[in-house]
């Protein structure tokens, strides 16, 4: 392990937040907010005099990087982030507890939305941008960031920081260059987020609700402003919701695409065809079963629409109370959060295109049964598959299964309902935030005792880095190595 | 696809069920049960028929039975198989309504245990018989009585029936016949179960339902002949009933090395230790959580182990409602029920085997993401695993998780809670029988709609013939082709 390099990049990590920290400290300071100004200033001094010294101690690193470095960077990098991330709510006495504030910010880091505080209306407005700022920076990626904006190394080090941050099964590059691509990417992220937020402007929204908003909807996060979700907007701003949430779950990559005006290859491509197909699928499916509940056909297709957008792309904001919906509904909600969305987006879950790859791997491996002799493979997009990259997606799955079984014994100690944990592990670990019954759209997390909490801190991170830079993390062979 | 081969084969297939029908017929008469009689002599008389039948309409079949045939036979044997034997219950008026018989019988050859009857005690005894003595004869599995009485015709035709029908990863030959095999798997089952039942009439159980339990315990099947299940035997007779269901959760196998005194073998056994690891550790977790449930820990022990045996073994006998534990000893029994007995027991579930299998096969992922140059090989007991065992593994798991994903949609319409529809899936797609809530221990499936329950027929034969059977009879290729 090269630790100097880890340490180097840890130091870069921190400096990159303290810049992302500037923003509420200004906000704090417009607002003449001093218990919110002297937590945010006491937390960039914090960042920066930590940043500054593991610089300096890891000075002259060789340069040597491998994938695994990779991934314990990744892992490692985002459990600091998260770390010194918490302290302003902490320090600002708005969530005195460290577990508390920790889950907070990993939920906002991670896009999950999976909040502890009852009533967020209660909160001061930097802390509220913080939290919802947070999502922001965590869904493209803050080692996109990185890269777009410093002059990386070599270009394993590049190759192999992006491979483990990245979500999906296989990372394209749209360019040669993968700095090119960082900054790409990072550049349609924040025309969307601007787009988004004229809409809402334009539909009479708040400015600060505005900006907050966009932020949670672009990192497919859930924290809103209001202790109602999005419940009391009107129904345009509703839809304007609805239809950002699915633009921020596909894969960024067609976006590149319809710049260069390559509208063949988007119109094909499968994993977008089949992501729009669950959503369409979806609403239909529950506009059927809801028929009755609301007033009118109209307001039950935006209630749906509304629900599936924000579940398949794991953002997790609410217009209602979806818990109270027939379960036949809540079903279809429980799969859409294992399917997540698209590879390459800012969304959660098992992404689309894996989910893809198993059911061609699938049927693949019947036709082999059936005609044994024949030379079977995969093809997605009209090209073959690596094996490699099949194989992957469902050790993938494996460990997916196995870290949801140990994460809902753990949880299961504080005694609450089946339907309770399961969705709880299932809204954490695909990064959604609100579950079913006692951790539904009307409730919150923080009752759960703090094992648990840090169980499903562990999933939120596991879910958001795709399990692997965690599992090296917390795996023997990196830490007796050497 | 080889239709008089596969005519044929069904044609035998009725006729051993013509033999299994006689017991039954015999005790009808005995006990003067004139209603059962009629009902047992006249489905006597329509498997003959269409036997015969079918028999002649298929003689002269051609050679030629690949894989394919295998998995296509197997699974419309079973289907027919449970369409004839379900007759019984109809005809006498016991369960007179078609899908309840056929979803009672169904979950009788599959070993499910899972019931529509509300009291057991209101059914005749010859019925009662054929309900459990259903379980001892899907236990083993029909072809691989048929294989060690029939002569059959090539090996292939062996080989690929047994590979469809045996549980398991991999089906490993005891001696180089298949025939001979199945010959030793069907005495060591015999005499395994007549051990069971000398122990429990040693007990002082009551013959009829000694022999019953037994029959129930050896297929791992659970359906009993007291409402309570086992609850009002004494600990004596429960204890013996816990024994039993573990043994026949072993790998037969085990039991033919044994009898080779290759004692090393067994007990080096990777699957076997794991099997009993997780037997035991799930006991002492439970019995911690459950301090004070119980009078004595004595009584808490009996009742811990009962439980964990019957839910890993996919039994589904009873002893105390344990949808009444604590959630963290529920979550134990359900991730219990997903792991499922041995492979090449008479057990469900995913099987120790596999789940070995997905776990040194993510180890070995890791690993090479870690070492990318090194060639990294998955080792069980010592030697190499094949990659295709591997590949297919992984299907299964990726099938495995479709399947349940599909079935819990389907079932959701029918408005019971999530809890009481994840258990009731996985109760029937494991084969187990009872599962939480409105389906746990004291309550019945009979409350779930007709489209529900053959859904979950569906379940309950995916799960004994291992899904790919399922899935080639349902699937397109194999009915378009010629």
């Amino acid at each position: 392990m090269n630790y100097k390099m880890v340490g180097r990049f840890i130091s870069q990590i921190l400096a990159v937040e303290a810049v992302f920290l500037i923003p509420p400290t200004l906000l704090a300071l417009l607002e003449r907010d001093l218990g919110a100004l002297h937590a945010f200033l006491i937390t960039l001094v914090v960042a920066l005099v930590l940043s500054g010294c593991l610089g300096a101690l890891c000075r002259g690193a060789k340069s040597g990087f491998y994938a695994i470095e990779g991934l314990f960077c990744v892992g490692l990098g985002w459990i600091v982030m998260g770390l010194v991330g918490c302290l302003p709510f902490c320090l600002s006495g708005q969530i005195p507890r460290f577990v508390d504030a920790f889950f907070e910010i990993v939920s906002g880091f991670t896009t999950t939305g999976a909040s502890i505080v009852p009533e967020v209306e209660k909160l001061t407005r930097p802390i509220l941008y913080w939290r919802s700022f947070s999502h922001w920076i965590g869904g493209m990626g803050v080692l996109v960031f990185l890269l777009a904006i410093v002059p990386a190394g070599s270009s394993g080090f590049t190759m192999h920081l992006m491979r483990a941050e990245s979500p999906g099964p296989n990372v394209g590059k749209l360019v040669p260059k993968m700095r090119q691509t960082a900054k790409i990417l990072y550049l349609l992220y924040v025309l969307l987020t601007v787009l988004n937020f004229l809409f809402l402007i334009a539909g009479r929204m708040p400015v600060f609700d505005a900006i907050c908003t966009a932020f949670g909807t672009a990192g497919t996060g859930g924290f809103g402003v209001r202790n109602d979700s999005i419940a009391g907007y009107s129904p345009y701003l509703q839809n304007v919701c609805t239809v950002f949430m699915l633009l921020f779950g596909v894969n960024f990559s067609c976006y590149y695409l319809l710049l260069l005006r390559q509208f063949r290859d988007v119109f094909h491509d499968e994993e977008l065809r089949l992501y729009f197909g669950f959503v369409i699928g979806s609403t239909m499916l529950i506009v059927w079963n809801l028929r009755g509940f609301y007033a009118t056909l109209g307001e039950t297709i935006r209630h749906a629409a509304f629900q599936v957008s924000s579940i398949i792309t794991t953002t997790g904001f609410a217009t209602t109370d979806f818990d109270l919906w027939p379960s036949f509904s809540k079903t279809i909600l429980l799969c859409l959060m294992i399917v997540g969305a698209c590879a390459g987006s800012t969304g959660g879950g098992i992404k689309v295109a894996r989910v893809l790859l198993l059911f061609k791997s699938l049927r693949r491996n019947i036709r082999r049964t059936m005609k044994p002799n024949k030379v079977q493979v995969v093809r997605v997009n009209g090209s073959v598959v690596d094996e490699q990259i099949i194989d992957n997606t469902n050790s993938y799955l494996a460990a997916y299964v196995v870290i949801t079984i140990v994460s809902l014994i753990l949880i299961s100690r504080d005694g609450f309902s089946t339907g309770t944990n399961v969705s709880a592990v299932f809204a954490c670990f695909n990064n959604i935030g609100p579950g079913l019954e006692q951790v539904g759209p009307t409730c919150n997390f923080s009752q759960y005792g703090d094992l648990s909490k840090i169980v499903l801190i562990f999933d939120m991170l596991a879910g958001r880095l795709e399990i692997f830079p965690m599992l090296v993390l917390f795996s023997r062979g990196t830490w007796i190595r050497r």
